[in-house]
């Protein structure tokens, strides 16, 4: 006799769960993928095409693997989105939240503007988070940054059980002509607190156009195949940021090769070399200030060569006033914090919205 | 005949090493500690007296051991600033840096303003970093914060051997009629990146006026005892930020209680009530939405009550500008960032600056 009431409970409870609160999870590899150079990379959550895996430097195909800048899109009206993700190293650094390192950011777009809506935060190397609920069951565009300092392995999303999950209805971010960025850890997102902070998604969101972060923590060492990779893109304008990492030797030997790989296949689009930050810290650390000044005398010397010899649509950004002049806006005096890649895209902002649109 | 050799290479060793890079750390409780509500503290670097051991509840009595808000003051002359530190608990966010949770962060005052030097990045329960190296030999007054969420067992600080480090030359910030504030996880310096951008400590280097941070992560559930404690200090100012975690059940049950022990005590001092942040995520969580908009509208009814009961010299700051509106400003919806302390500290300093004036 027990049996049936049992049973007969157990399947109440299921359906009055399937009702209020089930997740039914997405693979997003249905999903569009915005942010990478080219298709064809090693796994679908990473940066660098397999043929560069007997070619690149160890450091710089591992660091390929990091999901920095990938952002998946969506549409959906449920009332709750999830995640379950699993990253490829679980990696834990001192001076970044692991919500930046290994989590995911979920923005919306709100009044025609992408708005942050919250957070997926990590608890090891398999995650399952509820980024946000009791909203109105209403469509909505979706755009879900992945971790800038992990690999994404896997990634399914997971709405209300009798909600839809579709193919974004309107095509923002503009994917013709993406920004191509090339740069160190700081392009990377360190120290970002949430991936959406990284200052080529920050721009992507205010230009509505898709960025390319090729940020490799501290191998900006103008790797020319990297630059034959970049110089793969139709892009609307390319920002080589690479003087934090790059010695006075490395650009001398190739910071014109590494241009000229990319100018040869693209001899009108916009080229922006950008100069080292002041580090805040070179107020105090003499070392570090005469080394700031050595790079970007010698980026400078570069640029003007390039300049008297005729070369056209290139320019130059000033690091003066990259973080403000508070120096408050670094975790360890050399990588941003939110505050700090707000301030950088707020200066970068107007140089490139200016050249993408001419 | 090998010995002497050996001898004389190893003193000779040792010489050059101690010429050129030994550092020597001194214990920082022989230093000015600031930002403690009582010296009677359980320890040193913990915030409450143990008088509440057996008073307060569990979580209020653990969280008093994190040193949220405290700050060594010293001179040196050192080319180098190191520091060895023990941890309570080791404590891991995934929403906060370690450098935030369990770091160091270093200042001096460089033409009259507290300037970030750099922070002191964590490696486990027991650190050893170096803050800051390569400086010219100069006298400089530092201060030093102290980890937001965990507690600081012991502290030293490191300089080069042959230099000193005295007790401060300036008595700045002033430590007269600090300004003590009573709240939430978001008081206690969630989610700083590092310990000096916790808003009391923003607003201590700008105001130059001691700053005593009485945040109790999810525990601002204005308990009584922590009243008592608040009107011990000879403030120029008290600032009530509780309605982040007080219920409205709470705040009607025990707010005017918790105000009343302060103003009994301290019938002319300026008292601000702050309202509940309008978290990021309202925009989209109907219930957060609701649970704000509740207590906002609780903790102005109590104040206007107040006013109309004849009491002077309170005053309520609205959250409408808080933390900007774009709402990029916290890592979670809730825990405010780099930029949202900075935006935070933008709001309350001219509050600040004009009642500890009067």
């Amino acid at each position: 006799m027990k049996t049936p009431v049992i049973l007969i409970s157990l399947l109440l409870f299921s359906f009055s769960f399937s009702i209020k609160g089930q997740i039914v999870y997405h693979d997003a590899s249905n999903f569009p993928l915005l942010g990478k150079a080219t298709e064809n990379t090693y796994t679908r959550y990473s940066r660098l095409p397999e043929s560069l895996k007997s070619i690149s430097r160890g450091p710089v195909w591992e660091l390929g693997k990091n999901s920095a800048g990938l952002a998946i899109r969506f549409h959906s009206n449920s009332t709750t989105i999830a995640a379950k993700w699993e990253v490829l190293t679980n990696n834990l650094m001192n001076h970044m939240t692991p919500t930046g390192t290994k989590g995911l950011d979920l923005y919306c777009l709100l009044d025609g503007k992408w708005t942050f809506v919250n957070s997926g935060r990590p608890t090891g190397k398999d995650n399952t988070a509820t980024i946000i609920s009791n909203m109105k069951p209403e469509e909505r565009e979706y755009m879900l940054y992945l971790p800038l300092y992990d690999g994404t392995v896997s990634l399914s999303i997971g709405i209300d059980s009798l909600a839809e999950i579709t193919q974004p209805k309107i095509n923002l971010p503009v994917r013709e002509k993406p920004i191509v960025f090339y740069g160190s850890s700081i392009l990377q997102g360190g120290c970002a607190n949430r991936p959406g902070m990284a200052h080529t998604n920050i721009l992507s969101r205010w230009l509505n156009r898709e960025c390319i972060n090729l940020g490799f923590s501290g191998n900006a060492l103008l790797d020319l195949e990297i630059a034959e990779l970049i110089s793969e893109v139709d892009a609307s304008m390319f920002v080589l940021d690479f003087v934090p990492n790059a010695s006075v030797e490395q650009m001398k030997e190739r910071a014109v090769k590494f241009y000229t790989i990319i100018r040869e296949k693209h001899p009108d689009t916009p080229i922006l070399f950008i100069e080292d930050p002041i580090f805040t810290h070179t107020r105090f650390d003499q070392q570090i200030a005469r080394e700031v000044k050595d790079k970007n005398d010698e980026i400078n010397a570069i640029f003007r060569s390039l300049k008297e010899k005729g070369e056209k649509n290139i320019y130059m950004l000033s690091s003066k006033d990259m973080i403000g002049h508070d120096a408050e806006a670094t975790v360890d005096g050399i990588h941003f914090t939110d505050l700090g890649f707000m301030r950088y895209s707020e200066l970068l902002y107007p140089v490139l919205k200016k050249h993408i649109k001419e």
